[in-house]
C-alpha cells in the first residue's frame, strides 16, 4: 500500500462516524491485503452476549473496503455494491479481526473475500466468511 | 405475531447490546413480516455522513430475525446462516426503515428479503436490498 | 422494452448456447420486467428428477440479464458480476418461469430480483429467489 | 472421503441429469476438498462462446454439495440452501475446474467456498468465485 493511500486509510479511520465510534483499528495494509481488528464492547452484542452480526459485517466492510481501495489506482475510492456474510460460528471472543484479500481487481469493479476471526483467550477461531463487491468512485475533494 | 411471540421480540430489543444501544426499534409486527427502524446518530454514520453499511445490513439483520421468528413456531427462536446486501443508493436520510418479509418458512430454515429505505423530509427512497438465511433454534431459557 | 431491445433479446436467445440448446424462452419483456420460462428436459435435472440448481440459476441469470439491458440505455448490455439463488422448494414441476424485475438502474450498475416458479399440473409454487448485480458493457458489434 | 461416500458420489455423477449430460468430471476428492471438471462444448457457451454463467455455477454447486457431504457424517446428502457466485473474468478457455473447500461444517449445516478456473492453452486463469450454504439430509434409499 502506498503512503498515499495508507494516508488516506488513516484519514477515514479517524473521520467521526461508527468506524471510529465502535473502535475498529488497521492491524495490517499492504496491497491488496488488509486486516482490521474490533474489540468487544457492551453495546456491539447482541442478546447472547456475542459481537453482533451487523457489527461483523461492518468490520468485514470496512476491511474490504480498505482492500478493495489499495487494488485500486490512487484517487480512487472503493464502495460497497454488495456484501454478503455467512455467520460460522458465535462471535465470543473478546475481539474480533477482519481479513480481507482481493481476489480480483477489475477496472471498475474489486471483489475482496474476509475471513473473520474471533479472539478468545488467544486462540483463534473462524466466525463469519464474508465476500464483497467494490466500485471505484473518484476520491472525494479532501481525501486525497 | 401472537402476544407471547410480540413479547419476545420486545424483551429482545430491551436487551443491552446493538439494537438497543443504536436505538432500533419496531415500527409493526406481525406473522412473516416486520418492519424495524433507527433514526441517524453521527456514531452511525460512515465518511460522507451518511448511514454505514454495517449498520444498514444490522438493522435489515434484526428486522428479518424478528420476522423469520414469527414464522417459526413458538419456542423457537430465528438465528442467521447468513445475508446479502446490496446497497441501492446513499442512505442520506435522518432515519432507516427495514421491511422484512418471509418468503419462505420450511422446518429448519427460514428465508427473509428486507427492504431498506432512507427516510429524508417525508421522502422514501430504496437504499438497500437485503436477503438472510434464518435457521431456527430453541429459544434460550428466560426469552420465552 | 423499445423494439431495438427486443430485436436484440431475440437475437441472443437464438444464438447457439445454453440458453438455446436447454430450450429457454421469453415469455414478456417490458423495461424493467422480464419473465422466462424452461420445459423440463432429462438433462436439465438433478439426481431427485428435479430441475438441477444450475439450471434455474442459469435461467434466473439469463432473465435477470435481460431485464437488466431493458433498464440500460439502448447500445448497452448487462453482463452479470454476481448472482445469489436461495433455493426455496424441489422445482419438481414440468416447468420453471423466472420473473425478474429491476430494483435498481444506476449509471453502470443495475440490480435485478428474480422469482422462480415451479409449474406442475397448473399450479405455481416459488422454488427459488435470486438477486443479480449487473455491470453495463457496450453492446458487442453485431448485436445492437 | 471413505470408500463409501466415493462410492455415492460415484453413483450420483451417473445418474441421468445435467451433471452427466454436461460432462462434469471428479477430478480428486477427500474429506473437505473436491474438484471437479467440465469441458466446453458448444451448447454449454453463452453468446460470447464463453462458458454460460449457469453451466459455472452448476459445476460450482455440484462440487460444492459433494464437498459438503463429504464434510457430513455417512448416511447424509448435502442440498443447497443458497449459492451466490461472483464472476470475475470470462470463462474462455476449453475446460473449466472448480475446487471446493468446506470452510465450516456444523451439525445441519455446512458452508464450502468455491475457487473456479478457466483452464486454456495449460494456463489457468480464476473465473469465478463461489459460497455455498448447503443442509444435511438423510441419504435417500438406493443412494448409500
Amino acid at each position: 500500500m502506498g503512503a498515499e493511500q495508507l494516508a488516506v486509510l488513516d484519514r477515514i479511520m479517524n473521520l467521526p462516524g461508527f468506524p471510529k465510534s465502535s473502535g475498529m483499528r488497521v492491524v495490517s495494509a499492504e496491497p491488496g491485503r488488509v486486516t482490521m481488528a474490533l474489540a468487544k464492547k457492551p453495546e456491539l452484542t447482541q442478546f447472547f452476549g456475542h459481537f453482533h452480526g451487523g457489527v461483523i459485517t461492518a468490520l468485514a466492510d470496512h476491511a474490504a473496503g480498505a482492500c478493495a481501495t489499495s487494488s485500486m489506482p490512487a484517487g480512487k475510492l472503493a464502495v460497497t455494491v454488495e456484501i454478503k456474510v455467512n455467520f460460522l460460528s458465535p462471535a465470543d471472543g473478546e475481539e474480533i479481526i477482519a481479513r480481507a484479500e482481493t481476489i480480483q481487481a477489475g477496472s471498475t469493479i474489486v471483489v475482496v473475500k474476509v475471513d473473520v476471526v474471533s479472539r478468545k483467550a488467544g486462540a483463534e477461531r473462524i466466525c463469519a466468511f464474508a465476500t464483497a463487491t467494490m466500485r471505484a468512485v473518484d476520491m472525494p475533494a479532501g481525501f486525497g
